[in-house]
């Protein structure tokens, strides 16, 4: 069995395999490197219909990784998705909160889960900050409550909790009200790789070495 | 607004919201349970449709999880999506060299994939253990590879690598080929939160506990 090893060649092919589902969609040439990566990361090309980005997303979180600024996540696996040693080039790193014993222990006083309770340990540190939440809807109304009730503003949300529960009535609240921009996916889908996957396009956006497109 | 915040209940809605997707499969109860875990990560009741269990792949999979067998993963995404501390009650750990040195200068020295490059370094450690592949085809390939020419035989390999280069030819291959039993999406769906959430159905299966069904 001969099968392409070539790590480049490999996403070089992916997304030209994904360019044709894309080429009708009124989208500007970032927003597709977005998608793409995405599309890939999913391994399905029904994420182009539900993939929601704010008009000034891209440019706001380019803007703030490029400058340094940190990514806050809500679970492990979307900081072990993330490109962490192309963000430290930047400045940046990312922090995830859902394994410290302090928000373990709040989350069982209070009755929350520890996602959400992470987002309340890190109050402040999401002003101009990337957030980028894969898994708990809880964790997306948090920050949203955060924002509402203080002056919080992180430089971007990417909101992509995935899942029955509150995924879809999170991220609709996220594209209703938030005050800063967002990138977001309707409805149940969603998931770690996800805003990985969105997280990366961006720190990829300017890599004329990296196959972006 | 207000949302479910208690993490038990929240998981016990969304397996009963899953339910009705499932109710005219004819597959076992212990088969239910997987596919449930596995459409709860993804949002994506579709993958009802593309999901596939040899008949032996749950028995022997538990059989050997609840031994302590160890798994090994192609990528952090899948180790760190698996549920360590129930695995470790069973005395089993998880492993994953895509970040080490020595697979990494392998990898470029001969122009494959890193994870290509860390199965084969595992080598004979595959035998009797669990074999969990969310990501890249290439080391399902590989795996397949080392089983065709030694005398390696995994417990289980669940085998849910995404994409549009070589996954669903990879996934294919597995079920078509493979001596051992396998889990595994048909198509270009997968990615690690599957094969985690597969994983976890499997260390969950005799949790009187956990809602698991």
């Amino acid at each position: 069995m001969s099968f392409i090893t070539q790590p480049m060649a490999i996403e070089k092919r992916s997304m030209e395999i994904i360019a044709p589902y894309l080429e009708n969609l009124d989208i500007s040439p970032e927003a597709v490197k977005v998608f793409s990566r995405i599309i890939h990361a999913a391994g399905d090309p029904a994420y182009s219909e539900v993939i929601d980005i704010h008009p000034e997303a891209i440019r706001a979180g380019c803007q703030a990784l490029y400058s340094g600024c940190h990514i806050y996540t809500d679970v492990e696996m979307v900081r072990t998705g993330i490109n962490r040693r192309r963000l430290a080039e930047f400045g940046g790193e990312v922090h995830c909160l859902i394994a410290d014993a302090e928000v373990a222990a709040v989350a069982k006083r209070e009755g929350i889960t520890r996602s959400m309770a992470a987002m309340r340990a890190f109050g402040d540190r999401l002003d101009g900050a990337v957030v980028a939440i894969g898994n708990a809807p809880t964790a997306l109304f948090e920050v949203l409550e955060l924002i509402q009730h203080s002056g919080i503003r992180p430089a971007l949300i990417v909101g992509v909790p995935v899942g029955f529960v509150g995924a879809a009535e999170s991220k609709a609240l996220l594209a209703e009200t938030s005050p800063v921009p967002y990138i977001t996916v309707k409805g149940t889908k969603g998931g770690s790789p996800i805003a990985a996957a969105t997280v990366n396009a961006l720190l990829y956006m300017q890599d004329q070495g990296r196959y972006d497109g």
